[in-house]
């Protein structure tokens, strides 16, 4: 069996037709009498040829790929949105191109690539966007789709990029990270905790900076500071070693705020196992994700759960209904998470001690 | 700023030249004068013209594009492998195509879309094969590349199909999954161990069939037989569930051996938290992997780590360099893996206990 693969010619001479036949026979809804069409089919199907995506993309200036900008991490959370955004595209008849990026020049030159084959649209997973590689985003017209990430430091400090050529806008779809920051807090005040702390991921990226906000800001409603907040890399040995910073001091927190499920593990696994504190009577432990190990016996922990679910099906249904409608400004969908109460926290009290707070 | 890509017919009229020049230009090696290219290119970059690599595909019936085959996993294992070929195809200037599909007929119609495509190779990661599925693959004509799995059920059994189209043999990379089964049990057996459990992950799998095999091929070389084995699932859930199971008997294991770290990690936890039984004192367990989870602080676990690395080169050059060559029959490469040893196995005796057993 030859690997060669069957062209529109071979089919077209064995059909006893030309070759704009065969192409009209595989087009729904051109000009081809019934009987030739199905004549063409028949012996296609025989030579085993399938009409090109990519002609049809090179045609129809439309090659049916979406991009999707990745990069390689262990947050199992990245992996699952992966799986979900190229199951939802394959469900409106798209296929996606995967492109891994660890540095800006790099995904500039893959952003290239992704330009050359045509894509309808870019969805950019897990990967920082600096206002440099943004323009040049904006630069190649492709619309673009931000996962859980806005331009600029923070979506609510009203530092968007505001000089991205007419028309140029991005497309976002988020976690409300901010509103899952003051849950956290809401939480824990009313629980009664007193000292609180914070253990951040990555300094420079939205979801680290707003979950951090809306904890700050709940906080200081009451008039109360955080003790401690540290912020390094979104990583199970960072929230180990920060949690063994802050134990290691004499005033420790009683609340300890994570700013994503792998620093919350980290840091259990410092508190209990090296500090010997009890966990949530010593300190009670908050994570941001609800990723499957959160749930493990060894863990079971409190977290924010991230409403992938919603935020995969809002960025397909831009790029099904959505893409050839110029953004003019850039639009943001946030979706709020949900508190999922497990073992790393006391219970709240509606009752006599969160009085103390009103 | 408009969406309309330009073309190499507006390149052409802007550069004053006809569109065959324009192509040309572009064309490494294709005749044209230097300094009409360089015009060309000029213009080129001046209007954000780029050549298309759908057409490059469709002219050198090349399009560069590699599928991958996978659907959503829990195991951490998939998803780097998925970042390190993707990452690895794209150093060789090719891009990946990610395909994922949960039940057969899914993965047929897929396959047809990256037919559609014309994908150079096929990369089958993370789905088991059907023979039904197989001959559906060897009929496409496109290079296979099976990325730890083999067809038919085990490789060792010589129960490799052999009723393939000539030419239309499988390039297969993967851990040597038996040898890992065997290099485990004679660690048990050089602990003293005497007391043998197996948890096994999806029955009809190659790698939980190896591994298994490889572990009771070792043992039954002392005339040992296996007090336990339950296969189901690769999962957490899974783990947790036999261990209680087998841990609910009268009659205890000593030694357990879990075809992946995450049933590993499940068996360890209902052991430890539910049954309060010590390891590796009552019970030493080694899972196989090596996931990040399996050296958390909490589980510290014992397991055998896939040459992921290894297996990635291997299917990279092979695609770089032999996709021409036609596989008359499938090739196997097997890659040994490394006993990683933590804390949940009793330290190997070469001396006193282990005398016992030569």
């Amino acid at each position: 069996m030859s690997r060669k693969r069957v062209t529109s010619i071979d089919v077209a001479k064995a059909a006893g037709v030309s070759q704009s036949v065969v192409s009209r026979a595989f087009t729904p809804g051109a000009k081809v009498a019934a009987k030739t069409r199905e004549h063409v089919l028949g012996v296609a199907k025989e030579l085993g040829y399938q009409p090109s995506a990519l002609a049809r993309g090179l045609v129809k200036q439309d090659s049916n790929l979406v991009a999707i900008l990745t990069k390689a991490s262990r947050n199992p959370i990245h992996n699952q949105v992966l799986h979900q955004l190229s199951e939802g595209l394959q469900a409106i008849g798209k296929q996606s191109l995967l492109i891994q990026g660890d540095n800006e020049s790099e995904v500039s030159q893959l952003l290239e690539a992704a330009r050359q084959y045509q894509v309808q649209a870019v969805i950019v997973l897990s990967i920082s966007l600096s206002s440099n590689l943004a323009s040049e985003f904006a630069n190649t017209g492709i619309p673009i789709i931000l996962f859980n990430r806005y331009l600029g430091s923070s979506l609510h400090n009203n530092n968007l990029p505001t000089s991205l050529p007419k028309g140029s806008g991005y497309f976002t779809v988020a976690c409300d990270n901010r509103h899952g920051g003051r849950i956290i807090a809401e939480n824990f005040l009313r629980a009664g905790h007193e000292r609180f702390a914070f253990i951040g991921g990555q300094p420079d990226t939205s979801t680290n900076q707003d979950r951090r906000l809306g904890f700050i800001e709940a906080l200081g409603e009451r008039n109360i500071s955080l003790s401690y907040s540290l912020e390094q890399s979104y990583s199970y040995d960072w929230g180990r070693e920060a949690a063994n910073m802050i134990f290691s001091r004499s005033s420790k927190p009683d609340a300890l705020f994570c700013a994503n499920d792998l620093i919350a593990l980290g840091a259990l696994d410092a508190l209990r196992l090296e500090h010997k504190v009890s966990v949530p009577q010593d300190v009670a432990v908050v994570g941001f994700d609800d990723i499957e190990a959160a749930g493990w016996l060894s863990y079971r922990l409190t977290t924010v759960k991230q409403p992938l679910k919603a935020m995969v099906e809002q960025s397909i249904d831009f790029i099904d209904n959505r893409l050839n409608s110029i953004l003019e400004e850039s639009e943001v969908q946030l979706i709020k998470g949900e508190f999922i109460e497990r073992d790393t926290t006391l219970p709240t009290m509606p009752t006599a001690r969160a009085k103390a707070w009103s």
